[in-house]
C-alpha cells in the first residue's frame, strides 16, 4: 500500500504546525495550531525529501518524528514543491511560514505509523484528521493521548501552565491582570482549530471538544449537549444532548435535550455506541446501547444493556420485518435484554404509563430534522 | 389605528441602528446593534419626514424598509425633534451619530406591518422587540428569519463570515493570530445587545438567545439550562432548565435542572407551550403540554400529549374544583391523556414508585422562590 | 483557643484583597481579589499590629472590619514581618502592592468571628476560605450574602454596573464599543479567582462558581454540569452533572452526565446533601437524599425523600451487614421511604423496568474512576 522512494516512506498523516510552549517551561510543547493536516502521499514525500536536503534524517521506522522547521527547509521545500498544484496548499503555507519565520516555532510532524501517540504534536495531528474528517470517528490509535497532553489554563485560546499562574498569582492579582482563564483541561476546544461547514452551527464552543467531528448540517445547541473528542456525528444532527467520547451519530438524528449517549470512559462496559440515521432520542433520555435507524427513545427513559424490555407479539412480528437478525420468538410476548436489541432498526423504546413496563415496539414516527434549521 | 401624515404613516416599529459587514463581502450586514428600537408613534412618524426632507422615499406600502442613514437625514431629524421630550431619545442617538458619524455605517429602519422579516436589520428589530418586552413572545411574524439570517463566527460579540475565515485560516495560523470564536450561530446572544433589569441573572451568556424574553427576577442558572429566541419568562422565575423556542412561563415559577419544555422547532407537534404561575418542573422532568398555575411536575418524569395519566375519582373532583373545564368522570379513577390535563391548574404529576403509573393529584405543594435569590 | 496580645486577637481569617471599584459610583465595591486569604493566627496579629502603628483601631469586638491599605500600613507591616519565614507570603504580597502601589485599592480585612457577612470584602473572604480548602463545605456562616453582593455584569472578570451599561448604552453601541458581557450574577467565577490543583479540569470556566470546592483530580465536564458555591468534591470525582449548592460529594464519586443532586437554595427541603465515596449517579439520574459510600442510583431515575422504595428479604439483609443503623423487618420484603435510606452505604437503586417499582438492593458495581482521567 505505501510507496519507498529513496529511503522516503508515503506517511500515515503528516502536518506543519505552530506551536505553543510553557512559559515556565519553554521546552514543553502545550498546543500545535496546524496549517496543514493531511492523509496524502505527494506531501508527505516531499517534506521529507525536503527535510534530508536541509540535513535532518527522517526515519520512517519510527511511528512519528517532529523536526523543527528551520529556514533551510523551507526553501529546500518550496523548490520541490514549485509548480506543482497538488502541493500549492503547502507550498502557500511555506511562503507564510518564511514570511514571518521565528525559530523553534513551527515543525513539521510525521505519523509513519498509526501507533500510541508520544509527542502533543501527534496527539494534536490526530484530533485534526478526526475533525476535518480525514480520518473516521474511533479509527485511531489514541493510546495515552491523555497522558501524552499536559493539563493547562486556557487564556482566550493560549495555554498557559497552572504552575506559571500559582507562581506569579500574587503579582498578577496585584496588578489586576489575573488573566481570565476560559477553561482547564488537557484538550483544546474545536474552535479554536477548526472552522466548521457552512451550515454547522455551535451555539456555545465549550460544547465541543477538539477531535470531536460535526458533519454538515449538524447543530449543537448550547442547553445540556456536549460532544466529545474522538465522537460526533456523520451527517446533519440536531443536538442538544451528550454524545460522549466514541459515540457515533447519523444522518437526519435528532438528540434531544439532554438526552445522553453513554461513552467509554466512565462508567460504562466500555463498547462504543453507534447511533442510526433518523433516529429520535428523547429529551432527557439515556442510551447505552447502539441503535440503528429510524429508531426512536422516548423522553426521558433509560435504555442500558441490561434493561429489561417487553415485545408483543405483533411488534416483534414487524420489527422482525426490518431486521433480519431479530429472533421472533413466537410467544404472546417476549422480554429481551437491551443489548439484544443493540443496532436494530425502527424500533419505538417507550415506558408504558400504566404499568411502568419498558417496551419495545415498530416505530410509527417518522424522525425529520426541521429543514429550515440544517 | 394607524394615522397617516402627508403620506408618512406610524410604522409597526422602527428602528436606528449600526451594522457589522462582512469582510469578504462588506454589502453583506451580518449584525444590526440598535440604539433605538420602539413601537411609538411620533418618533417612527417624525423619522420619516425626515428621511423625505433629506431626499429619501418612504414607502409605508413595503413591509419593512431599510435607509442609510446621511449626516442630511441626521440634521433634518434633530432639527424636527427639537425641544421635544417625547422624541428626546431619538434626538440624543442621532447626535451621537452625528459625532461618530462614518458613512455606511448606520441604519434608520421601518417596519411597516408585521410580515415575515426580508433583510437582517428587520430580523434584528423584531428580536429587540421581544427582549425589551415591546412585543409580547410568539406575537410577531418570524417566518424565514432562519433563512435571512447569515451563519457567522462570533468572536468578541462580532460576527465574522465562515469563509473570510476559511481564505485566511493559513495566515491566521502562521501568525498565531487565529480568533478565539466563542460560537458559530445565526442569531447573537441576549447579552450582546440587551441589558437586563438589576435582579436579572444569567450566569452564562451563553444561554440565552437574543430574542429571548426575561422579566425581572429571573434568574437563568449554567448547568442545562436554556432560553431560546421567542421564548422566556413574563415574571421572577428560576431557569436551570430548557425554555425552548415559543415557550413562555409565567411568574414565580421553578424549571428545576435539566428540565425541559418543549418547543416548536425540533421533534414535537409544533404547539407551543406556556407554563403558568408558581409551577415547578422538578429537576430532568420533561413538559410537552401547557401547564396552568400551582402545578408539580415531578422530577425525572416525562408529561407528553399522548401519555396516560390514572386519575383517582377524589383528586378529579379537587382538580375539577379549581379547573371549570375539567370533565370529571364520577368513575372510581380515570385516565387520560396528557394533552386532555392542557392549561390546568393545581396538578401534580407523578410516577407512582409502586407500580410505575403515571398518576395526576390535586397539588399540595405550594411553590414559592427563594425570596432572597430574586 | 484565641490568643490576646495587646489588644489584638487572633481573627478567625484575614485577607489582603484588590477591590474593584463601581463605575457610576466608586464607593461601592464590587469585587475583591484576594492576594492573602488565611486562616493563621501569626499573620493575622501582625497585620493589626501594624494596623495601629499606622494609626487604625483594629475592633476584635466587631464580627469583621476593612481597612483601607496605607503606604504607612505596608511599611509598617513589613517592619514587623521582617525576617520571618512564617510570614514571608505577607511580606511578599506587601513588597508587590508596595511597587504597584495605589490609593484606596488594597483592602486590609479581618474576620474576627464567623457571623453573617456585612461586606463585600468579608463574603469574598468566605468564599476564598471555601474554595482553597481552609474551611469546610457548609462549615461558614455566608447568611446574608447575597444581598450583600451586587448583581453585575462580569466584562472579562471585570465587574461592571448594569445601571453604568444603562447610563452609556447609546454611546457604546454608537462607538461600536458595547462590552461583551460573559454573565450577570452576584457570585464571580471559581477560575476568576483560584488556580486549581495541576490535576483538577474543568472544561468551562461558567460551570463552577466561586465558593465552590474542588479536591485534586476532580473533572467537571461542559455538558449539564455545574457546582455552586459552598459545595463541590473532597476528593478525585467525574463531575458531568450539578451539585447544588451546600452539597458535598466524597473521593471517587462519579456524577453522571445531567444527573443533578438537590441543593438548599430551590424547590427542597432545605436539609444538605452529602454522597459518600465511590458512588455513581447515572446520567440524568435525581438525587434528594444523602447517599453513603459505594451506591448507585441507576440513569434516569429521581430518588427523593418521599419515594417508596421496595426491598427484598435477602437485600435488606445484605444492605443490614454494611449499615448497622438499618432495621431489618424480617419480612418477604418492605417498603420504605427514600429518606429512610438517607446516608446508607452500598445500595444499587433502580427501577424495576418490567413492573415500575422503585427498589433498593445490595449493590455489586464496583464504582471506580477512570485512571488516565482523574
Amino acid at each position: 500500500m505505501q510507496e519507498h522512494i529513496n529511503d522516503v516512506k508515503e506517511p500515515f498523516a503528516f502536518g506543519i504546525c505552530r506551536v505553543d510552549r510553557g512559559r515556565l517551561n519553554p521546552e514543553k510543547v502545550l498546543q500545535a495550531t496546524y496549517i496543514i493536516a493531511k492523509r496524502e502521499a505527494k506531501g508527505g514525500i516531499v517534506l521529507q525529501k525536503a527535510l534530508i536536503s536541509a540535513g535532518e534524517t527522517p526515519d520512517p521506522a519510527q511511528s512519528e518524528q517532529v523536526f523543527d522547521i528551520s529556514i533551510g527547509f523551507v526553501n529546500e521545500a518550496l523548490n520541490l514543491c514549485a509548480a506543482d498544484d497538488e502541493t500549492a496548499e503547502i507550498s502557500n503555507a511555506l511562503l507564510l511560514i518564511a514570511k514571518y519565520f521565528e525559530p523553534n516555532l513551527f515543525k513539521a510532524v510525521f505519523l509513519f505509523a498509526d501507533k500510541a501517540p508520544k509527542s502533543v504534536e501527534a496527539v494534536y495531528l490526530k484530533l485534526y484528521l478526526l475533525s476535518n474528517g480525514q480520518a473516521e470517528l474511533r479509527s485511531l490509535d489514541l493510546t495515552g493521548a491523555f497522558g501524552v497532553l499536559p493539563n493547562v489554563a486556557w487564556v482566550g485560546g493560549t495555554p498557559v501552565e497552572l504552575g506559571y499562574l500559582r507562581a506569579n498569582e500574587a503579582e498578577l492579582k496585584v496588578k489586576g491582570e489575573f488573566p481570565k482563564i476560559d477553561f482547564v483541561d488537557k484538550f483544546p476546544r474545536y474552535l479554536q482549530h477548526i472552522i466548521p461547514a457552512d451550515d454547522v452551527r455551535i451555539l456555545d464552543g465549550s460544547k465541543v471538544r477538539m477531535g470531536a467531528r460535526l458533519a454538515e448540517g449538524t447543530t449543537v445547541m448550547p442547553g445540556a449537549s456536549y460532544v466529545n473528542f474522538n465522537a460526533g456525528t456523520t451527517g446533519a444532527c440536531m443536538v442538544e444532548g451528550r454524545i460522549s467520547s466514541s459515540a457515533v451519530v447519523g444522518a437526519g438524528s435528532d438528540i434531544g435535550g439532554g438526552a445522553s449517549i453513554l461513552g467509554v470512559l466512565s462508567g460504562t462496559s466500555g463498547k462504543p455506541v453507534s447511533i442510526g440515521r433518523n433516529t429520535l432520542l428523547g429529551a432527557n433520555s439515556v442510551t447505552g446501547i447502539p441503535l440503528g435507524d429510524g429508531c426512536v427513545v422516548d423522553a426521558g427513559i433509560a435504555i442500558l444493556e441490561g434493561t429489561k424490555i417487553t415485545i408483543a407479539a405483533k411488534d416483534a412480528e414487524e420489527i422482525a420485518k426490518i431486521n433480519p437478525n431479530f429472533n421472533l420468538s413466537g410467544e404472546s410476548f417476549q422480554i429481551v435484554k437491551g443489548i439484544d436489541l443493540a443496532g436494530m432498526h425502527g424500533i419505538h423504546f417507550r415506558q408504558n404509563s400504566q404499568n411502568g413496563q419498558m417496551q419495545a415496539a415498530r416505530s410509527k414516527k417518522d424522525v425529520r430534522l426541521n429543514a429550515e434549521l440544517h
